[in-house]
């Protein structure tokens, strides 16, 4: 059996919980300085309040004070934040982790530089680390179509864990793996946290869809807006497999379960959903997230880093200015401000010859 | 202003009117001997029964008995007739195209050659013609996310017209692109069509999701099983691009609107989707089957056809048996009636040391 220490015990990391526990092994859940509610309610009661569920009897939960003895003699450590938190998780893992041990990043986004280069997570996640220590560990992901609740109570799911080292990912998929929860290992790296990080922005997206509908008069329309989402999912896989070409990827890595099938789950609801919603209903992105004070939007985060480099790649040569059609426009959004009004005829390679009711 | 004769009037048929009628061209709607009650209906009332809506002013309505007057100075027809009608069409078209029309189609499925070769269904319906018709008459199809309610009340809708003859189906294109009715032209006709036909066995499986959630008690879950429905999603992303490899069509044609868009509007409800949540729930097809008599289920239909052709190329050496895990398993379920028992380590080429749980 192995011990499995866990830093953040948001419902993501919390949900990974159960199929490990059900493997037997040793989970001890760390609490950051935004979780103290959490662990408090673990502690007393056994319920973590996010999820609503009550956890594993065998987890134990920690305050962040308490995580070096949350660590001590651990196999294998989680960075269970999320992506606002990655810089910080590096540099408590810096103190906390011992060579040898495996490391399982669950944070979907990623980084930019200023000129625009893009980089994954667990990149940055590992970098916090001097390079002796970092050398000496394995660094994973897990991605894939994964609503944590959904995890907790063990409904089918089935994810990537994506490394360079294969054996260590296949060791750590080893623990998680039960009869509802599977696992698969890829070593495209860029390709599957890329996917992780863009389908995050393009499923916000799919909450216009349905704000759209919010604009007509009566709750109840004979007809959704399904066309529409539709569309929408189309070019953003086409995007994401630009975005394979750009950054690296395997060109097959969006057209699975760390790509299509995670934008699939993503735009079913959420936050991102709910932001696109008001968005869809007539709201600017500001009013919407006035809305949504204290609310977590990843997708958002993700599309001003991601849709912000877009222009900066332009400027240096590396990106056409038609490529990522609808990433610029869900910037333009989100970053600037703007109205919905959907580019369609930018979509696709262009509309060709889109003459009536255009001019 | 042209003339568009449509043989056959049901929903997605006479959706298309309004977009052309938008444009100001004339639209004469044929109904086929099953349709006598839908032209009857817009004859008297102007309304069209499975839409529920008012069609446009400058539609016609004519019963198949007037077909040769309805067709008279045409210069566009649409087979609008569903995959089990597309020969019958074919007879119907051979007596009423004349040289130099252009032919629109928009059934949805494949056909099988009892060795398991598979064909495209415009294919089918161009080969009812006598040669010399056939070479003189273009061949185009529509495909693409487009449920047919949501083109009439004029939502957007973003879809490709496909044919071996880009000017001919750029022609047709035209005639119907209005504000929300967006089209793209392709010539991957193996693409789009195959597309277009294996989507809609996929998206019978996006019904299982929510069939699981029916077998639990109460009809509210705190948590869905979106997660399962996704996985199924990035299978079915899989298995299109195999078939591209299989059958001929452009590796690129599945991550766009032919492909996953139209697989993602597809899973959102409908007839298929209904007798996939059915089968979710407990029941066996052919019990699912007798609960929905009377009603089109084209996607099982699609099933039957291709999934059946599977094991004859593979025994002809043409597909490795372990390819296409999920046709094959929808197969199994509505072909062969057996129990909902998803084989997840089978797919994404085989969960690797699939051991927790399954000794």
């Amino acid at each position: 059996m192995t011990t499995v220490s866990v830093l953040g015990s948001g419902v993501m990391a919390t949900a990974l919980a159960f199929p490990l526990s059900d493997n037997n092994h040793e989970v001890r859940l760390v609490g950051t300085h935004l979780d103290r509610d959490i662990i408090d309610a673990i502690k007393e009661a056994g319920v973590h309040p996010g999820l609503g569920l009550e956890v594993p009897e065998t987890v134990r939960a920690y305050q962040l004070e308490d995580a070096e003895e949350a660590f001590e003699g651990a196999e294998v450590a989680m960075s269970g934040v999320n992506s606002f938190g990655v810089r910080w998780a590096g540099e408590q893992l810096a103190s906390l982790l011992k060579p040898g041990m495996h490391v399982l990043s669950i944070a979907k986004g990623m980084d930019a530089g200023e000129n625009g280069h893009l980089r994954i997570l667990p990149e940055v996640l590992a970098e916090q680390m001097p390079r002796g220590l970092r050398e000496t560990v394995s660094w994973s992901a897990v991605a894939g179509p994964s609503i944590a609740g959904e995890v907790a109570v063990r409904r089918d799911t089935c994810v990537v864990f994506v490394g360079h080292d294969a054996s260590a990912a296949e060791k750590l998929a080893a623990l998680f793996r039960t009869p509802y929860y599977h696992v698969w290992i890829s070593t495209d790296f860029v390709g599957v946290e890329v996917c992780a990080a863009t389908k995050n922005c393009y499923a916000l997206g799919a909450g216009f869809m349905e704000g759209i509908l919010d604009r007509e008069d009566g709750s109840e329309v004979r007809y959704r807006n399904y066309n529409y989402g539709a569309a929408l999912f189309g070019q953003a896989a086409r995007e994401l497999g630009r975005f394979m070409e750009l950054l690296g990827g395997k060109p097959e890595t969006p057209y699975g379960l760390a790509g299509v099938g995670d934008m699939f789950v993503t735009s079913m609801g959420g936050r991102n959903v709910k932001v696109g919603r008001l968005i869809g209903s007539g709201l600017r992105f500001s009013e919407a997230r006035g809305r949504m004070l204290g609310v977590t939007l990843e997708g958002a985060a993700a599309i001003e880093v991601i849709g912000g480099a877009l222009p900066k790649l332009t400027e240096r040569g590396i990106v056409e200015p038609e490529d990522f059609p609808l990433m610029r426009y869900l910037h333009s959004v989100v970053g600037a401000d703007e109205p919905l009004d959907m580019p369609w005829s930018t979509f696709f390679g262009g509309e060709p010859e889109a003459k009536a009711g255009k001019g």
